[in-house]
C-alpha cells in the first residue's frame, strides 16, 4: 500500500446560480477592485488515500466524489492524484 | 484589456483542526471507503478578471485573496491565472 494526496474539486455547473459568489463579486466592486468581473464559489476537498497504486487512489477519490462529496444535480467535480 | 480566469485554492493551514473534515473522512469509513485515511475540506474560487496581462490579473487576484476571500490566520491561499 502506498499513500497518495489527491485533490477533488467541486464547483457549481455553469447554469446554476451562484449568489454568494455575486455577493462576494460586488464587495470586490465596493473595495475598489474592479477587475474582478465575476466570482463562482467552490470546494476544495483534499484526500489521504491509501491505495495499490496512483489509479486504485483516483478510483475510490472518484467513488467518494460521486456517493458523498459533491452533489451530482448542481456540482461537476475533478480528481487529481498528486505525483 | 483582456479577460483572464484565475482560480484562487484556499486551504486550512496544516495546523488548524478540521473537524468537518474528520467527520466527512468517518462517514467515508462507514460506506465502506476504508482506504480514505484523512479528509480536509478547503474552498475554491473561481475569478473572471479583465487585466491589461496574466502578471496584472494576478496580482489583482492575490489582493482579492489577501483582502477578503482567505482567512490570513487560517487559511493559506495560491493562486493560479489560465492559460
Amino acid at each position: 500500500m502506498n499513500r497518495y494526496r489527491v485533490v477533488v474539486a467541486i464547483r457549481l455547473k455553469p447554469e446554476v446560480l451562484d449568489p454568494a459568489g455575486q455577493a462576494v463579486a460586488g464587495v470586490l466592486d465596493q473595495m475598489g477592485m474592479t477587475g474582478v468581473e465575476s466570482v463562482r464559489l467552490g470546494r476544495l476537498v483534499d484526500l489521504e488515500v491509501a491505495a495499490d497504486g496512483p489509479e486504485s487512489a483516483r478510483a475510490l477519490a472518484e467513488a467518494a466524489a460521486r456517493r458523498l462529496l459533491a452533489n451530482p444535480v448542481l456540482e461537476t467535480f475533478e480528481v487529481a492524484v498528486e505525483p
